[in-house]
């Protein structure tokens, strides 16, 4: 949750002049969002987001956050789409920071998400990859494999204090994952970051994604490792295969799988539980003194990486059909 | 800014089903109020706000503020009107805690408010009072006079270090308001915090008036001195006579105050100083450890106490007709 900044009543009337939305009818700062100053913002033409991004947002790659919205968008994804100013410009700056405007979502994300809200889950992933293809901005993924030495090293001090032991299995996991990452897999576009509370349900149907803010290029299986861990796993951090098969499958009645991206999603789904691991870690470690932001318990996603090293087969993420061919 | 409870989703639906307001669209925690958790919901009725009140809220105050709001909206004042439920009631329990649904108000609270905006508060603040006569339920004031002596013993052994002199400054003034307290003023229902935070505008007209969770029975023309010390100052901490002035005249457009009430201003208004002061110095000394408010420096308030001290008449605040006969 998080209102950083707060934004001068002179500022803000001028700055919606900018746009073609009509005037300002209300403003309300929102909880959500831990790297940026939300606001939810009604006009005369409807409701808004308005975001200024803070400091742990780098500007040079906000046209490629708000470039990828608005390219899901034109493709029939239901996800937050940039407004444009007068200029044709989405991307302005407001109160001394970068902001933006984008449509309202309805919809509720899901604390409990069943079977059949995985299965939903996994085909609007399979069609944001597919979407992504043609679209011509590249964001490398700073939380990838290459991102984890440097990531731990700042965490290590205080590692073995959360779990003794913990440098060990950290340094262990990163040396096999560097040792055996399936490097050739399918690339493209990923969210990065779909979890439960960034996808929204309006009668039980999926009705949006959200927050694309961790947006980057890398291997396309590697998202849906990272929703196997946020969507599949029960409160008391049992795995729940039912889910895990229903998400697999929605995904692959959009975009099958190949041979060997189906073969690496135990390696895939171990490397997606440590970069939450460290960065839960990091945050952890790190909670500045005024914070506004409790922050999560990184034993979560220990217990999610043990899980997936004792993996011995990837039917056990509930996929046993064979794999179909890739498309 | 607060969003203390987490509401479970189900929960959640099942509540909903209590009102006749359709069903959930989106619900938005936000980040106001500092007492309660809020969240702004939208169904297919409408925005609503949804309160879940805290641990700092007396429960049973609830029905008088809930049946103070309902009471100013039958009369026309423009305020959150609680949405009964299809029993009739308008308090519920959700999430283990006291809860009520009220409608959302359009409208921006302005920062920097004009001295027209002072002239519609003082109009608003009138009507209030008029308005809630004929109230017949009543609530102490906690943080009146009476309330002053106890609520400083609890922040005594940090004062000093506030500000060299801070005890024997409240002390002393203190033991002047007690001696002098004009008890025999006017007395009805008074809002008691209605900071330009808590009044709405719409393209500069005053659109409503929300947070009623201070609201209480004491002297009317405190409720205005409450007002020239949160509208009537300067970012700078400087006095501006222009706007109590427009504060006044809006006032008794509606309300024309007493003789006696216009004598005690200089008074009430130390006494209101004293009030928020007092409060601001125990939550800057007392800021729990995860705190997720940012408590306001109790200076502005010693700054405000001092100007009072020295206003040697009235007219010092912008009045200077004779006040006409109580309505």
């Amino acid at each position: 949750m998080a209102v950083y900044t707060d934004i001068p009543d002179d500022e803000l009337a001028l700055h919606l002049e900018r746009y073609n939305i009509g005037e300002l009818h209300a403003i309300k700062g929102i909880a959500e969002g831990v790297e940026n100053s939300n606001f939810l913002i009604t006009t005369d033409n409807g409701t808004y987001i308005l975001t200024l991004y803070e400091k742990r947002v780098d500007p040079a790659d906000l046209p490629f956050f708000l470039g990828l919205m608005k390219h899901l968008s034109s493709k029939g994804i239901t996800c937050p789409e940039p407004i444009e100013m007068r200029s044709g410009e989405s991307l302005a700056q407001l109160a001394g920071r970068p902001a933006a405007i984008v449509s309202f979502l309805d919809g509720i994300s899901l604390r409990r998400p069943s079977s059949a809200n995985c299965r939903q889950a996994g085909e609007v992933l399979a069609k944001m990859h597919v979407a992504a293809r043609d679209f011509d901005i590249r964001r490398e993924n700073a939380l990838g494999l290459a991102g984890w030495r440097p990531l731990f090293e700042n965490s290590r001090k205080g590692a073995d204090g959360v779990l003794a032991g913990l440098t060990e299995l950290v340094e262990t996991e990163i040396g096999y994952l560097e040792a055996n990452w399936p490097a050739k897999l399918p690339a493209g576009v990923i969210h990065a970051d779909m979890f439960p509370d960034n996808v929204l349900f309006l009668k039980n149907q999926l009705s949006g994604v959200i927050d694309f803010y961790f947006a980057c290029n890398d291997l396309l299986a590697l998202d849906i490792a990272i929703c196997l861990n946020a969507w599949c796993f029960e409160p008391d951090w049992s795995f729940n295969v039912t889910k895990a098969g229903a998400l697999l499958a929605g995904y692959q009645s959009v975009r099958a799988l190949t041979q060997e991206e189906y073969d690496a999603l135990p390696l895939l789904c171990r490397g997606s539980a440590l970069r939450f691991l460290l960065t839960r870690l990091y945050d952890w470690l790190n909670v500045p003194p005024n914070a506004l932001v409790t922050p999560k318990d990184p034993s979560e996603y220990i217990a999610k990486l043990r899980f997936h090293q004792g993996v011995k087969s990837p039917g056990e993420y509930g996929l046993h059909q064979l794999p179909l061919e890739s498309k």
